[in-house]
């Protein structure tokens, strides 16, 4: 006997995780083609320098890296921002602005603890090729519209600019200690500074307090103002914010909702560096990432996810062998109107296991044909959810049935 | 500077190209759902045991296997049926029979030529735990409902059953050899039988030709005609099929279309042994792989793809600072009413070079908001593909007239 268990941190999707999956893809992707986004794909598998070169050699721990067939070092994808940089440095021709979104999965090879997976997918949007604040803008309104479509409560859109900090200052340590404000709270923060800059570094820290808007978050602001979405309640300037990774050189953003406060839903900003290390010539780009087993995991939470375990809306009982003819059409009939059928496939079976098959599976409405009903042109139909009993419908009326009682 | 290339075989999908991929995707997961599969997702990565279990040793080749960092032998899934053999051993709770679709990538360090690459997209559908010759004819139904949804001009389902082979005595080299009948001809395949097996073999070759629909093949056939399928013309009986694949050990079915000789648009039978060598008990099932690049290619060649190059529908042109306020507010207006929009990022840039971005990117319309247009409350809307321009346009009017002018 095989090994049956997939591996250390990778996960099966069964069909009623795989549902929730697919519908929230579907959901997010359809916000980002609303929003001018067009979709990319590239391979899971890239050269070995190209996955390098944006976080050098002490990253090669989270890679999964290898040697393929021809002896070339190659590894998983481990973003796609990599990809997304090599993809512009490779296409010229790109019309710029470039838009695009990427939903695949990627791999790390971290060490796994509850939420922190080596293989999950990734939702990101970034524009490249604008250094506009219009660009910016349209990357957060784009983060407020997901939100709202995958229904989070009470979405909020943190602001910030990391000019900010350059203008007071502060250094990279600093502004490490100083983006665990959340979590480790004022006092500690002040005495992690002064353990590595003194009272220079508290200082600084307490001039963020009184930190202006940039030129940029005012655009940004005005922006979101004019589509509706209201300061201090859709989106807020903290001026602490900091996002570690340091290769945002203006805006960052974050996703969050006071309902899940186990942590931030979406994350990006800008980088007009990066690009520039494949491509030979800096670009400007700003983009977000949204945290999609995070989107997941609060939609179960806040019980706002679908509550489907099937895709089938029917299923066709079939318990006479005489019958598979009037089932079959009925199966047909009912598939080009768009409801989700399934046959039950052995006619040997008792109706009453039948029945429990629909309830296991979930599936909301079983259609039953006896002779009595193919001699008299009828169906029964039974609502497995509210157990009601619909005898001689019209095969007609079904889908209308069906889809008005179907929740979603 | 690195490395910009996607590596041999692999293949970056750059928005024109990923957009008709996505809308294929959609329609065939669509069709399967319909037809009562539900989606399952396996990880990327399995052990490598698990994936030489099937295939054997000689087949380490063509799998993409490493050590990683935990000092496991893992590899890159190669096929969709060793994760499901796997998941169906791994979780005995699953409602039986189990139907799922799955459309992932797999890989395989195969030899590149036309037509052929490293990584490629399955889309699979599989019932596994049912014998009934229900469950093979509904995987032929939903073969020929995806042939129709993807548009191909005269897909056609040819059928066979292997338990006709066993009962000729028919050995696998010499099944090997009539499977190439259609590439080498009758006289050939006479020949090189002769070299395997002598008269015998070419007498049994014979026997072929007159060779019964057996008692499954019979089922199945009404099935379809029930369903509307014409014998003869949407499917036939081809005792000659093989599908080289040992492990089919009842029907075979191949979809196949005249207008795109290039070969078969998916394959599949009825594999009932090969679940067993995981799950530690047989477990029959049935099922099907599509050809996703093949089915790409056909609508390529036949012209029946999309002839969208972007999901962006209109383009908000921006050449004035002023108008940015009415501009958003148009944005959010046409995005709450479903329609894909883009804004100009940059409002210093010539309306002459906005036009050309759209143009090139292949947006289809283009609205215009000036000064003049903003004081009526009116805008300019101009279709790039028929170059009509409809000035002093109402806001409200604007997603009807896209709606009914775009194209799919």
């Amino acid at each position: 006997m095989l090994q049956t268990q997939p591996l250390k941190g990778f996960r099966d999707f069964l069909p009623e995780q795989a549902i929730k999956r697919q519908q929230l893809i579907q959901t997010i992707r359809e916000i980002f083609e609303l929003h001018g986004f067009d979709p990319l794909e590239t391979p899971a598998l890239e050269y070995a320098e190209t996955l390098l070169g944006k976080y050098g050699n002490e990253a090669d721990k989270l890679l999964y890296l290898f040697e393929d067939h021809g002896k070339r070092s190659v590894g998983l994808r481990y973003d796609q921002t990599v990809p997304l940089s090599r993809v512009v440095a490779q296409y010229p021709d790109l019309p710029m602005p470039f838009k695009r979104y990427q939903i695949q999965p990627v791999w790390r090879a971290e060490n796994t603890q509850k939420g922190r997976f080596r293989e999950f997918l990734q939702c990101d949007i970034d524009t490249v090729g604008s250094s506009s604040p219009l660009a910016d803008a349209e990357i957060a309104v784009c983060v407020l519209a997901v939100a709202q479509a995958v229904r989070l409560p009470s979405p909020v859109l943190v602001l910030n600019d990391r000019t900010i900090f350059d203008r007071i200052g502060l250094t990279t340590k600093e502004i490490i200690i100083i983006d665990k404000l959340d979590k480790i709270g004022d006092e500690k923060v002040r005495e992690e500074l002064k353990l590595v800059g003194g009272e220079v570094s508290v200082e600084k820290y307490l001039q963020l307090m009184d930190a202006e808007l940039t030129e940029r978050l005012v655009e940004i602001i005005k922006y979101l103002t004019a589509n509706g979405y209201e300061r201090g309640k859709d989106f807020f300037f903290n001026p602490y914010l900091a996002r570690g990774l340091d290769y945002y050189t203006s805006t960052i953003f974050e996703l969050k909702d006071s309902a899940y406060p186990a942590g931030s839903l979406a994350g990006g900003g800008r980088y007009d560096k990066l690009i520039g290390s494949f491509s030979g010539k800096d670009l400007p780009a700003v983009g977000v990432a949204f945290g999609f087993d995070r989107i997941m995991d609060a939609r179960r939470e806040l019980a706002i996810e679908t509550t489907k375990k099937t895709a089938t809306a029917v299923l066709i009982t079939c318990f006479d062998p005489d019958t598979v003819g009037i089932v079959t059409e009925t199966a047909s009939y009912l598939r080009s109107a768009r409801i989700a059928t399934e046959i039950y496939l052995d006619a040997t079976v008792k109706l009453e296991r039948q029945l429990k098959y629909a309830d296991k599976k979930g599936i909301p409405f079983v259609l039953i044909i006896g002779p009595e009903e193919k001699a008299q042109g009828v169906v029964n139909l039974k609502n497995l959810t509210t157990r009601q009993e619909m005898r001689g419908v019209l095969l007609e009326d079904v889908a209308g049935i069906i889809a008005t009682q179907s929740k979603r």
